[in-house]
């Protein structure tokens, strides 16, 4: 059978009791782990500017937005939240480049919001569609992405799709128009990292995806060949694709049990630098003044993606690997604290960093460094790194994941709502109402109750606009 | 200097008195065919369902329907009226491929609703939206439409983004941005013919695009070298890039004056063959029971496009050139009627067209087709068509124009509503409010007055929801 009626089949046919209980289990970690990310990011300037821009189009207050009060209509809802979930870099990772949570899970959560879903439901319908991004981005890896797709988005729209149009029960026909809905929408370009928009890519992949499976649901059409025709995605999108990645083994192999959580809060490839540097300064109880140099060998792909030798914001911060192995000497950590604009221009950070060098090593993974610390004293340390924290080798266990979820969300909720949410997401497969999860994770003091049959006076909680004019710096 | 840039100094620094009278007229024609094609298919099936499946999430009424009553959210009002002018495939194209006001003009006219807007201010942003999309169009064609991009799409967004920026008044560095967070967010496949979402992709465009100028102008920040970067759109979407089509005699050349409009409601492909087989019937006064076989030589595009044999539905029928040449030879025309499911299944149409043969010929034109009609009586009829009506050397007439619009737009609005429009269209540059244009094309019966502070009720209007289920026959 063709690619896009085999997927949309298996979404539409799958039952609840297919998932195996591991894989339910991984899905509450992505939870816990992603709705860490959107409330940590919640004032970031991305999320802000968006909702500025955005907010005054808004439908009818259907769905939370993570960490704030405001409430939009649930494509709205999907879009910030995709963008503060993805706007730190600190979201899930699947094996080779997607972020599976970020496209999928803020429509899933608007929707429950809109449509009262149970946990359980939730839960399946988040593990279908991360099945269909990461089949879909696989099938055209990597040429679809060296070329220069941003495939969480490209490949994210179709998870939101898949996922969304589960919960709105659409047959076989209309979820294979789902997914062709989603293809034709299909976008983001690696160029953008660095910018915010970056992060816009997950959050139209969720309102997309949402919106194609909404329409699909009203027997919207699309081609039926969307993924594998010649004109369809794979096709027009990479040079190379191999349909069976799509088709085999589904129901018996789930993608979800190749996720990763990031210990870090920046790109995957600079973990295990990050990794190393904690580890030998953490041993010999290393300062920067003792440093003369450090060498690092790493994979190929870390110097194409992150080779920014001289940060100026702390969002290029994360696309620089010598800025990484700075911090991670000098704070023994690289949380959102260590990419701030203060932490790139500290002289500190800045002149360890201007001692750090990078090599390419093509024998080198991308989860492994070997890091080489030259100290004045004329000692040299070294470490070989093979598989950094975070990575399936080393994951996270979920105390770590709850401990990162603390320290996102620390100074946003309070002790007693941090608590709850933590509980909500590891029970999440037995919440009768799944829209739960969103309510709690909101700011109380910023909540709105919507007016009976009116719309909340959700632009009056926004700063005031900034006007046009430059902005100085940061991108 | 670069092209993204280049381009978005251009648009910021244009003045009105910069642009020839005879392209603000060209403006006025575009105008005028592009809102009779909206009106004509406001009750199109597409934007039935289109409607029917998001105008629970639309904001406040601040932007109308063309030919309905409904006002919805700036955002949504975009992408209904780029579905709807473009869904006949009825609407204005580009010298090469590119349909130009279906992606700009919507997200203009519902801007112009949403901040009052005078109509100079409105032609002056759609003709530098036109020159935005069409340069970068044209800058990857054709390799870029040939690998399978639906260019009306992915170069669309980025005109809708300059002319909306436009009248947002963005610096140069908000427009930059503003043209890189549509090139992230270009989007629609060739694949898609055929489809409903066919004409999803100019409407995105406009939604997407809008939504791109108004991130902007909050100073939300993309790659600044979004079209030309070597991952930027240029190089990712395309295997061919000319920057210098991009920058080349802006200001002095306007692509708007290779404008076309179309006397019949399919592809431009099929205009030829239509054309000449409406000269012989008419000069002949040929009846289809006299007719043996109709043979067809086309441009070897012609049969890439438009070769189902046996189409099942109206919008198939538009890319059958066999359908096509049968109805001309029987009806003597090619408007809506003739592309009706009705039409294509008459038993007439469709012994006609099963003695349709169409060949391709290299040495013939987009805009060319041989015909030759042998009769039962033996005698055999040929005509040469070198450019069909509606090209640039035949362009239709202001004349033409309106009695295409008062085609379309009859049974949908009244005749002194018809007259009012034209004369709206045909002035808009000395237009107050642009606005006016919108309002004047909404149907009374239909319109809701919004309440104060809150909601028009939209969703009321709408039909009865369909539910999920398959339509029979027409995908």
């Amino acid at each position: 059978m063709e690619a896009t009626r085999a997927l949309a089949r298996y979404v539409v046919e799958s039952r609840y009791d297919d998932i195996p209980r591991g894989i339910r289990h991984e899905a509450a970690r992505a939870l816990l782990n992603w709705t860490g990310c959107a409330i940590g990011a919640s004032r970031h300037e991305a999320v802000e500017r968006a909702l500025a821009a955005l907010s005054e189009f808004s439908g009818p207050p259907q769905a939370g937005v993570l960490g704030r009060g405001e409430r939009l209509d649930i494509l709205h809802a999907a879009l910030i939240n995709g963008i503060s979930s993805h706007v730190l870099d600190f979201d899930d990772t699947h094996a080779l480049a997607i972020h599976p949570s970020a496209p999928v899970l803020p429509a899933l959560l608007a929707f429950a919001e809109w449509r009262k879903t149970s946990g359980a439901d939730l839960v399946h319908a988040f593990v279908l569609g991360v099945e269909a991004e990461c089949r879909i981005g696989l099938s055209v890896f990597p040429e679809h992405y060296n070329v220069g797709w941003h495939i969480t988005g490209t490949a994210g729209v179709f998870g939101a799709a898949a996922a969304a149009g589960k919960l709105l029960g659409l047959n076989e026909q209309q979820m294979t128009w789902a997914l062709g809905i989603a293809a034709t929408q299909s976008a983001g370009l690696r160029e953008m990292f660095g910018s915010m928009c970056k992060s816009l890519h997950p959050g139209r992949a969720a309102q997309n995806g949402l919106s194609a499976a909404l329409l699909a649901s009203r027997n919207f059409t699309s081609s039926e060949q969307a993924i594998e025709a010649p004109r369809g995605f794979a096709h027009v999108l990479s040079t190379r694709f191999d349909p069976t990645v799509i088709t085999r083994e589904l129901g018996e192999h789930f993608e979800l049990s190749s996720n990763m959580y990031k210990p870090y809060a920046c790109g995957l490839v600079v973990h295990a630098a990050i990794d190393g540097c904690i580890q030998l300064r953490n041993e010999h109880n290393l300062k920067p003044e003792s440093i003369a140099r450090i060498d690092l060998k790493v994979c190929p792909i870390v110097l194409e993606l992150t080779a920014k030798t001289t940060p100026q914001s702390g969002l290029e911060g994360k696309f620089s690997v010598y800025h990484a192995a700075a911090v991670a000497m000098i704070h023994g950590a690289a949380g959102e604290a260590q990419f701030s604009d203060a932490c790139v221009r500290d002289p500190r950070v800045v002149a360890l960093r201007e001692r750090v060098t990078a090599t390419a090593d093509d024998t080198l993974a991308k989860s492994a460094v070997r890091v080489s610390i030259h100290l004045n004293d004329g000692r040299t340390l070294a470490r070989h790194v093979e598989h950094a924290l975070g990575t399936l080798q080393r994951p996270m266990s979920d105390a770590d994941i709850e401990a990162k979820f603390r320290g996102l969300t620390d100074g946003i909720l309070d002790g007693r709502q941090t608590d709850e949410l933590i509980r909500l997401c590891w029970s999440v497969d037995t919440l009768p109402d799944a829209g739960e999860i969103v309510r709690r994770a909101q700011v109380s003091s910023l909540t709105l109750a919507p007016s009976p049959g009116g719309r909340g006076k959700t632009g009056s909680l926004l700063p005031p606009g900034e006007g046009p004019g430059m902005r100085e710096g940061n991108h």
